[in-house]
């Protein structure tokens, strides 16, 4: 078997486990697996995977090959950080809330119920420190994590019956992504449950689930929940702007040469920016497409935001009394967000609530 | 002299258009010039320059290396595009809207009065068209262009004294950055002026200027204007989210090989993140500070953005009718903007007013 067939079998994490190969050569060929949390229908996720893969590739001269394999292909959904952690793949593309089971401080890397926008989550990541406190949280899993953009405000899902009143959600059976937001929402009678969405959709055409939340329009519509629970709610509190992360086994990433460390870095980048533009461009137009089926936008009440608001934070101090490592992650995300609301009544925010009250 | 030094000397645009070298081989090292339209003082934007010249040469292994250099050094700030052009510099960063004294379709490579947010001039230009329309555009100028960042919404700007009305416009002298808010503004009475900013402190001080704008907090506050106009405006209605832009000689970035393509793209995919990022979470501190200065808020009176709104309209209409391709780029940015302020109101603007609402 030769060198690049090994690579090919175990994997270059594997390799290294296995201390055949220390230290990557220059010029050494290496197939990377990267596995996602999503099928393969959601394009944008996906095609980011893929422009991250042909971009590294191009800017590597063919050294660095990336396979991309989607949810159940090569393992399972929620599988893919152990997966990367071992080095069965040397790479994830994943919603890191995904693993607030193992701890709590994933969802950081990802979103918190009432929590940062796309950009605030990029500002504090890079320059406020969250980088930094990311990068320590994960490094007990043996993981690099780079951004792979934002899906930006999402949408509260979609529900078989109206909810004009917290009382409304008491009982209701809910898919919902993050680990957090299962728990807070418990506190408000819900029974919410954390599981991938492929699952979601036939759970609720059987009638096992009363909701389901997974992203907004673009993703939504084709996915195809407003067949079945017609009312599709606003804002999504709990998803003020949704990261994607790069989960890289932090022994591939550590071998690698100071330029194919940058190439990848680079090709995060450009396949991140992608991402999140394609999200906010192409979700008008889905929405249009839903509200041509028949979808029935509503807002949230206040008072159901406000009381979802309750016990957010009821939960997030129950998590900063438990590990001195939340409290420390949770408070530097919520200064910066004080900071960052601040600004926005004179700068962004402003200025979109004078361009929503004009007629363009 | 060798092939090193000849590149080091009349740059790479240079040797190609003497037609010495036609295409760039493999290996082949090159020194860029990169021009900017800005003073060293504002590290956000040199920094984003430094940062793109450190990852590309890391990327290409030391293949190519990049020499910043600030307004007046090599050129001065608003001779940059055309060092782009005939290949004095490989490259520049700047804001495209300073050139709309040579066409006033520039503008919509930065920003246009009551235009787009950061996010969705990302959004525009990657899946909105606004990047194909921009090539056709630049390709005119011999410029191939590459998102840079963008500040953010700005704020509107120092005045030395109040401004209550919209009549109080009348007459003062102000320096702006881009070419059609000079011409909106001097619908309202203003003498608005197209000037670098490195001159503008002087000309405030001097007496010889009333108004002075440029970004936001991080990079005014350093400048000082503060001390002179106290009245700090906002929000910046001219500039909603300003894109800063690389813009490379196109025959040098054709000429290069695939894999050096790649890797210039995903070193300013890098570097342009970093500067969105860094704008953002730097300004909160920097207004603070300035406020702590003495420095007076002030909103714009609902009924000068109303007067502001109208002539700016105006303005764009007067161009549209002159050119046709400002007519088909301005009708496909609008388009999209209009959908986007839809898309907004379900998500992340609905998201901010309550965020704005609660206390954190």
């Amino acid at each position: 078997m030769d060198r690049r067939s090994l690579v090919k079998h175990v994997g270059m994490a594997g390799v290294l486990a296995a201390g055949m190969a220390p230290a990557v050569r220059a010029q050494e060929l290496m197939q990377w697996r990267l596995v996602t949390s999503f099928p393969k229908s959601l394009d944008a996720i996906h095609g980011a995977a893929e422009k991250f893969g042909q971009m590294l590739k191009l800017m590597s001269n063919g050294q660095i090959e990336v396979i991309v394999q989607p949810a159940g292909e090569a393992m399972p959904a929620f599988g893919v950080m152990e997966g990367v952690q071992s080095g069965a793949a040397e790479m994830a593309l994943t919603a890191p809330y995904y693993f607030t089971d193992k701890d709590p401080c994933f969802a950081f890397g990802c979103a918190v119920p009432f929590g940062l926008t796309a950009r605030q989550m990029d500002a504090w990541m890079e320059y406020g420190n969250g980088r930094k406190l990311m990068d320590d949280f994960y490094g007990q899993y043996n993981i690099k994590s780079l951004s792979a953009g934002n899906t930006g405000t999402q949408m509260g899902g979609w529900y078989r019956k109206e909810i004009k009143a917290v009382a409304d959600l008491k009982g209701l059976r809910m898919r919902v992504g993050g680990g957090l937001l299962v728990e807070a929402l418990q506190k408000l009678g819900v029974q919410a449950y954390n599981m991938p969405i492929s699952e979601a959709y036939q759970a609720l055409e059987k009638g096992r689930l009363d909701v389901v939340e997974f992203v907004g329009p673009y993703d939504d519509q084709k996915l195809g929940f407003g067949k079945i629970a017609p009312y599709y709610y606003y804002p999504g509190w709990w998803e003020g702007g949704a990261e994607l992360a790069y989960f890289i086994n932090a022994k591939v990433f550590a071998a690698l040469t100071p330029e194919l460390r940058a190439m990848v870095e680079g090709a995060a980048a450009l396949a991140a920016k992608d991402l999140t533009a394609k999200y906010l461009a192409l979700n008008p137009a889905a929405l249009k497409k839903l509200l041509s089926e028949r979808v029935q936008l509503r807002a949230f009440p206040r008072e159901l935001m406000d009381a979802g608001f309750k016990v957010v934070m009821a939960t997030m101090a129950e998590h900063e009394a438990k590990s001195a490592m939340f409290k420390k992650i949770h408070r530097s995300l919520r200064g910066f967000q004080h900071d960052q609301l601040l600004w926005d009544r004179f700068s962004e925010f402003r200025y979109v609530s004078y361009m929503s009250a004009v007629r363009l």
